[in-house]
């Protein structure tokens, strides 16, 4: 069995408990009903972007297949329920043999999305796929988010490398899942030990302010770690008077020193003194790395600045505006009133009708990205029945569990190696850091419409 | 032992890994330079409150206590840092004796605050504080900035009860805080099982609009509904039509019904309609229950509404704008220099001088909140050495951790009874929801400024 890949540093023998209560009441209801069995689908997507974003990143579905495969309820937690009285004894008998059985396909994990976009598909019994809907949704709308943000910066900063070093800014383990996503989203490094631990990022890091702070003065702390982790470190340099500091940090570790990081003040005009100050001392192969409240307009009024590094925490770990991705998982088809149970029953599309907003599209899709003719993307579609052949290897969708087992495990690289492709391939625009609209429309291919 | 309170339905060993690896390369130059045990004293603060915010709301104390006592570092944790070459043998094995033997001070959990307030203080060696550093900041400026939209909407809802129903849009665990947070901040439920699991604080959920979708009309989803759950039960009205579905309802379940729910459309207008409705059918004791996209303004106004209950989702646990609190850890005294390992050493005020920002106010403070004529804070007075003794029964700081004992755990309805008072203990200006400066200015106490 495997555990529970939650971003922790410990293993964790279920994700069940992360679950709204009703989810757990609809499935008393129907199974007294007799509906639980009804085969069914359900879909996530969101109805739109965040404001003035042009793409989406979906991140976590390696999270998901985690979370889906140890979803168990243990006897901890049926205890739990039955003491609450959350459900009854038959549904309780029901959870004990819980396991999910059934299909999800899904959009890769590092590909972009757009409205509508069905990033992922669960398929099974009613009861067993909607049990899976607030762990699936916690996990995609937070790492989605930090990924989207994450994909922002890094086209920002370009051929430059990116640290996440948001941990302080966001719940502990959070933070991990963050780290994740920020890998995914193009960032090369972590300041989170326990996402290097889980995840195999790399880790870096060297010294705060607290450090020269301890010392007497700026020259016993910079050679204090020069001392232990070797002139190729990086020394802070804005703790008192930023030239002293580099003055200093050049004498104590010599012109091989490796980097000086800068965390306030007005990082443009103090990036070029300090770059030209270290040439002026030999010191032209230290780098520069900057880390004060960046987001990706501040790395992006960088880029002609003498910056060799960005590292970044509080807006990633927050979505840079957005913190949440605004999935849903929706019913969008289930099996034909009396075909309980029937694998073979006819599926009936379903959806919200009410005319307060809401409102989805009804039945089982499948997704497609139509290629303009030189091969970038031009539009997201979108329908339900057979997939026209003109769009049958633009398929996104692919399988991620196949009767219960998870047949779709890919390392992180694969994921984060897919996102710098699906970005590449959409329209210029897609990177431009300005408000706008969708790169590419979402398209509802019908019989005829000529896609 | 006690396990680490983490919000997690199982027990996790050790919560060293939520780091930055700074933090354990500084130690390691730190031991190397014989400063590592120099007694030293960090403050958790914020140097502004959110953008318009009047007050902040501190939480995740309890969480920070557990965190604490359970920093350890166990052989596979040690194993990672040995092969990533993270830090050197020395420090591999002083981080496998470590255990926090300080003390540490703090406003207790629930209690407001505003910039500067020292929300937290930690008393140790350098190297045995400065590791807590990354955990302790990312539980409170999750935990607080939950909190503090937490509050300012259960001031705008009033009386009538606020459920929390915000895990699908946040990390899976950081949602299992978020209910905590919220139920400080004045929230009465969750349909977080795992929050019900963990803090037991009350859970409530029914059924979502798939339960609707699933079966051939709605008449026979509430029946199949109320027959499992019982009329009391709250039945979503807004699938298809509103004024529709609310006949079916009363017809199912009679005049007795517990509550409907409306989750889109304009609430305002659909609440008086469906309230007259339930009134014209004699179930003049059904409750209305709203949930779409709720805020604090929202909920503000609906005051005159016919609305019973709030749900509120995605702006909880996404701070209202504000997802994180901005606290930072900071060096504010250590030990002279040659007095490492001597408690009896004279402690020297540091700060970052720098000219770039981020400077802070050196010394270990006293914090006290000074009342007015008719007892309502007036002020928020800090200060170094004596408390003078016109505030000296107004101290906020309270011992919470002793030689490495915690010596204040409580239940979590202190915290949420405490914050309340604090609260009302407020210029009334302190709950208006329109932007403002902090409603008590924060004072630097110098000898002879009057305090």
């Amino acid at each position: 069995m495997h555990t529970a890949d939650l971003g922790l540093p410990v293993d964790v023998p279920s994700t069940a408990l992360f679950t709204d209560q009703y989810e757990l009441t609809m499935l008393q209801a129907a199974l007294r009903a007799g509906t639980a069995g009804r085969r069914s689908v359900f879909e996530v997507f969101t109805r739109r972007l965040p404001d003035g974003r042009r793409y989406g990143v979906l991140a976590g579905t390696g999270r998901v297949l985690d979370a889906v495969e140890n979803f168990r309820f243990d006897p901890d937690v049926l205890r739990f329920l039955r003491e609450r009285h959350i459900v009854d004894a038959e549904t309780l008998d029901w959870l004990a043999q819980y396991r999910f059985s059934g299909d999800i396909w899904g959009y890769p994990e590092g590909e972009v999305y757009f409205p509508g976009s069905p990033v992922l598909r669960v398929e099974g019994t009613f009861g067993e796929c909607v049990l899976l809907e607030t762990v699936i949704l916690s996990i995609l709308n937070h790492d989605s988010a930090i990924a989207a943000a994450a994909s922002r910066m890094s086209s920002a900063a370009g051929d430059r490398p990116l640290i996440e070093m948001g941990a302080r800014r966001t719940h502990e383990l959070a933070a991990v899942a963050a780290a994740r996503s920020a890998y995914v989203g193009g960032f090369a490094t972590t300041s989170d030990l326990a996402a290097g631990f889980r995840y195999n990022i790399p880790t870096v890091g060297t010294s705060a302010h607290a450090f020269t702070l301890l010392h007497d003065n700026e020259r016993e702390a910079f050679r204090a770690q020069v001392d232990s982790l070797g002139a190729d470190t990086t020394l802070l340099v804005d703790t008192y008077d930023v030239a002293e500091a580099v003055r200093t940090a050049v004498e104590v570790a010599g012109p091989g020193l490796g980097a000086v990081r800068i965390d306030s003040g007005d990082l443009l005009l103090v990036a070029h003194r300090v770059r030209q100050q270290l040439d002026e001392l030999g010191a032209t192969g230290t780098r520069i790395v900057v880390t004060s409240d960046l987001d990706e307009y501040a790395i992006a009024s960088l880029a002609a600045a003498p910056v060799d590094a960005y590292g970044v925490g509080t807006q990633l770990v927050t979505g840079s505006g957005h913190p949440t991705a605004s999935m849903v998982y929706k019913l969008v088809a289930r099996a034909e009133s009396g075909a309980a149970g029937d694998d073979a029953a006819p599926l009936v599309p379903v959806a919200k009708k009410s005319s307060g907003g809401k409102t989805s599209v009804g039945g089982r899709k499948w997704a497609a990205r139509r290629l303009d003719s030189e091969g970038h993307a031009e539009a997201e579609v979108l329908g339900t029945g057979p997939v026209p052949a003109s769009l049958a290897d633009r398929q996104l969708l692919v399988q991620l569990v196949k009767g219960g087992e998870v047949v779709a495990r890919e390392p992180l690289d694969a994921a984060r190696d897919r996102h710098t492709a699906a970005r590449a391939n959409l329209p210029l625009s897609a990177t431009q850091l300005s408000r706008g609209e969708p790169v590419i429309p979402t398209e509802y291919w019908h019989e005829g419409s000529g896609s």
